[in-house]
């Protein structure tokens, strides 16, 4: 049934020129296959590329007759000789040759694909996922999928020289405390209790310093049971770094250089350091975001002082309720928004809880805006002047509390940039994010929540601000920013009882709470902890933005749907009765 | 609150004799302190390693104040000069010099840990477990740690080099087929529904061939939810590998280099290729064991053909009911074995089966041994000419059912071994094991089940064999066995859909079963399968034996206990009410 196998000398996409005239076997996949001229002209497919194989009755009438009967995907092995292509394709690398087969193997048939297997394809995701083994096959799936493999060998070598060491940290694991919903998997052996699957390796990792390994990394599945988005998987792939006796500069430092080292690696890109960093506070009020995109301007202004006292209500209103009337200036672009354009953008700034959006443009015939009107000549002119307002450009204004705005015109300044073409995917722009506020206020439990996690350390210059002015204490906190994507982020971690202690305080948490949440980790620290912190990376979403990709399934072999489902395999499932019995639990049914 | 921090300019244990003179600053844990002579010494220990510091009055009064309050395992920083030592200590690396502190920062204070941090402490298992962040502090458990990130990192980087891609492959997936318990995980999305978390990447990393990948891996957490054995745990890590367009020896070819460069990188030993090769048969006949330990010899001897007609009923009537009486000849050693020991050696023989053990010790004043009446001259001069028996030699007898004498003398052998102190942990001897059967006959399920999986592939010479004697077909599956443990397995995949068709024959699978469990796969194998195969390997237990340790939770950071739990973070552990609803599961109470 199995005959002897050719065995394969090159890959298909490596020959060249300077193979003609040497005898080759390769393998691989049937692209095409065209009858032209008496002869059969195979484009043969690898995971190196394509080549074009001829099948000529004068050379052998055996290969000739088995190429007849070629369809679409079939597995073949051919051996045959390099010769130059009379007809040289330029849109191929190996359209330079052809190889004249003199022998044909068939490895194994394909009935019609349900999907092409080519990038252009204009096939549904869902066809796509259901038959992602085919999908796969697409070149730009194999170049993403080997471009990830490569960003993650760089990294391990990089943080391997460094002297970090990849310790793995459990799957298996206990509930997160302050997280987000955790996957459960029922324990067996202990009836009715569960594991969970980590959010993150966390407290493993602290616990690692704890020991003395100084310098942990990992590159980890994580997980999260919350509902998807886009850029979201139940399962997800992290960066994970800690080191011990550093403040942030030593993070920053070691990280610059690893982001320098995968650029130069993985696209041939130098970025030069250091990188530049920008505070929460001053993120918010130039980007009105804490993940700024830097690769333009359209900077907000805050014009409150000036319009404080103006006719338009709706302006003077807003400061009134201590909220803020900010501007973005789309320089030089106003005549590509038309009134149609404008309004679509009010809506988008509507989504983003503004009720509305004010705008003056700036045209050789003078200001044309609907709430000019409101205006004294004074005020417009500082207007223009604190915006610098030109012939040519449109101000978008909202007026609201600081938190709408910031959103809403954060929001615009992309969107506007977006139908401006301004979004180079050749530009990578990376900024540190730092001084984040240590707390927020959680309206629903009317209590302070830490913002990235409750070891978080406050800055020192902060630390009586905890017991006067909790919500004004910053934190040893940085997210490192790609094109306007949060890549990553950490923060040094508390290692004294006494801050810690104070910690729980302000969140609100009793000695027994705490102890209930983190007792494993309050336990370790009173026996020897090193000032430590640390960073993660989403790695799905960098080699994302790497690859140039909108969506983290073009960068992931087998994601999951929007639904958390995976159509191929048809997971979840229906389980057993004998197994959810050895489990102790039952399916409740509604 | 907190003072700048003095930034650590070396490792404690890499400073040596040529850094005298030099002003350093040391960063770590207080192994030890002693007071003498009106001076203070303290070992300080960081991942380096450890070295003395000196707190001298006349230096800093200040440090020396601070340092009368430190005690073991608080976290310091130390300012000071590099000395050539009064009295140097040969047993330290650092033991030519020593450091007089002239500032000392106390970074964290620490209460008496509860084990000792010294590689020699007697503690329990359980209470290194709980406190496994002190327990991970000894320099032993470092070492192991550090060294298993070592062998990961030089299996990626060799099989990088390789082209074999890095390719993550579902955690969230569906329960496996035919394999051992899975944990499942519900899903909150799809009510009633659940995912298992993989026992191994098996069919992702064939769908991965089938998607054109050619080569691919991952070191990856599995999971089986099975009872613990000492070399067991819930989760383990694997080094998976697949190739597409190889037969075994491409297999063996690429993994025999694998190996060579782990041992060269992570042991400095060399290793000789090719590694030797030995069948399942000639295994099982020559060392009991399909896991042969090869360091040493003892092998199995068959007399059945001598015995088959004497006069002791259990040897004759063994051979009547189709078994076989084999020997090992522990030769050389049979002064070491009392009456005594021989019984031991026969409790052994007796859990795996064996109804009893005879014994012949061949001795300068003659034959010593309970069944040597039973035999002619001729058939004890045979007996010692096949077993080669000598002076001072001691042969050991099974007779049983075959399964029973190769399980009872294979454990004998490797019992003797150890006894005899033959098993030399700096040896290592790796071994291919080849050509095991394809299936094993399920006694109570009365039906033929797949050895390794159902996709292992049979050898083509057997092929015939399939649908007239079964259990005589060899598969194209291979095991690397180092000094007698199972290190890794593999085999060639089915990709013919007509012999695919007659393996799930074979297994009593109708068609719609078949379809019912491995749909998917046979879907994806219709679209053009290449041939493939592929390997995988117990990262844990390589690196155990590697490290010369026992146990596999000396290799595991954060292992689980043998009942399933993690007792430091007191995993697992009851859930809220609020999350199983969302799950829609329920406890079952009893």
């Amino acid at each position: 049934m199995i005959s002897k196998m050719l065995k394969r000398t090159h890959m298909c996409g490596t020959l060249k020129g300077e193979n003609i005239g040497e005898n080759v076997i390769l393998s691989g996949w049937v692209q095409k296959r065209r009858d032209l001229g008496g002869l059969i002209f195979v484009d043969l497919r690898d995971r190196s590329g394509l080549i074009q194989i001829v099948f000529d009755k004068d050379i052998s009438q055996e290969a000739f007759a088995k190429a007849e009967t070629l369809g679409s995907e079939y597995v073949i092995n051919i051996q045959g000789k390099v010769y130059k292509r009379q007809s040289i394709n330029p849109n191929l690398p190996t359209g330079e040759i052809e190889i004249f087969a003199e022998e044909l193997q068939i490895l194994s048939t394909a009935e019609t694909p349900p999907i092409y297997i080519k990038d252009d394809d204009d096939v549904s995701e869902s066809l796509r996922l259901k038959y992602r083994y085919l999908d796969l096959r697409k070149p730009s799936m194999q170049k993403n999928l080997i471009f990830r493999s490569k960003v993650a060998n760089v990294v391990r070598n990089f943080l391997a020289e460094e002297g970090f060491i990849e310790i793995e940290t459990p799957m298996l694991t206990k509930p997160t405390p302050e997280g987000a919903r955790d996957y459960l998997v029922p324990s067996r052996v202990n009836p009715g209790k569960f594991f969970a699957l980590p959010q993150s390796p966390q407290l493993f990792k602290q616990l690692l310093m704890v020991s003395g390994m100084e310098r942990y990394f990992q590159i980890v599945k994580c997980f999260r049971d919350e509902d998807l988005r886009a850029d979201r998987q139940p399962e997800f792939t992290q960066i994970d770094c800690e080191m011990s006796f550093v403040d942030i500069e030593d993070i920053i430092e070691v990280n610059e250089r690893l982001l320098k080292k995968v650029f130069q690696e993985t696209l041939d890109i130098t970025i030069e350091l250091p990188i530049q960093r920008i505070s929460y506070k001053e993120a918010m009020e130039r980007y009105g975001s804490d993940k700024p995109d830097i690769r333009f301007g359209f900077e907000l202004v805050d014009v409150s002082e000036i319009v404080k006292n103006c006719g338009f209500k709706v302006f003077s209103a807003a400061i009134e309720n201590k909220g803020a009337v900010k501007a973005i200036n789309i320089a030089g672009h106003g005549d590509k928004f038309s009134r149609k354009d404008i309004t679509a953008l009010e809506d988008i700034a509507k989504t983003y809880g503004a009720k509305g959006l004010a705008w003056i443009k700036v045209t050789e015939e003078g200001i044309t805006s609907p709430i000019a009107k409101f205006f004294t000549e004074e005020e417009m002119k500082e207007i223009l002047q604190k915006t610098n307002g030109k012939v040519g450009d449109l101000l978008l204004f909202v007026a609201d509390k600081f938190e709408v705005v910031y959103d809403a015109l954060g929001h615009l300044r992309l969107e506007a940039a977006k139908r401006l073409n301004l979004l180079n995917p050749d530009e990578y722009k990376l900024v540190w994010v730092t001084e984040f506020p240590l707390l927020e206020h959680d309206e629903e439990e009317n209590r302070y929540v830490a913002k990235h996690h409750p070891f978080t350390s406050p800055m020192e210059e902060d630390l009586e601000l905890l017991d006067t002015a909790p919500e004004k204490v910053r934190a040893k906190a940085y997210d490192i920013v790609l094109n306007g994507h949060e890549i990553g982020g950490g923060s040094i971690r508390i290692y004294s009882t006494e801050v810690q202690q104070k910690m729980f305080e302000v969140l609100g948490f009793s000695q027994e709470e705490a102890w209930e949440k983190f007792g494993f980790l309050l336990e370790a620290f009173k026996y020897g902890t090193p000032p430590h912190g640390g960073i993660a990376y989403g790695l799905d979403r960098l080699v994302m933005i790497l690859a140039q990709e909108e969506n983290i399934r073009q960068v992931i072999a087998f994601p999951k749907t929007q639904n958390a489902t995976c159509t191929l395999t048809n997971a979840p499932s229906y389980a057993d009765e004998k197994q959810l019995k050895e489990l102790s639990i039952e399916v409740e049914t509604k």
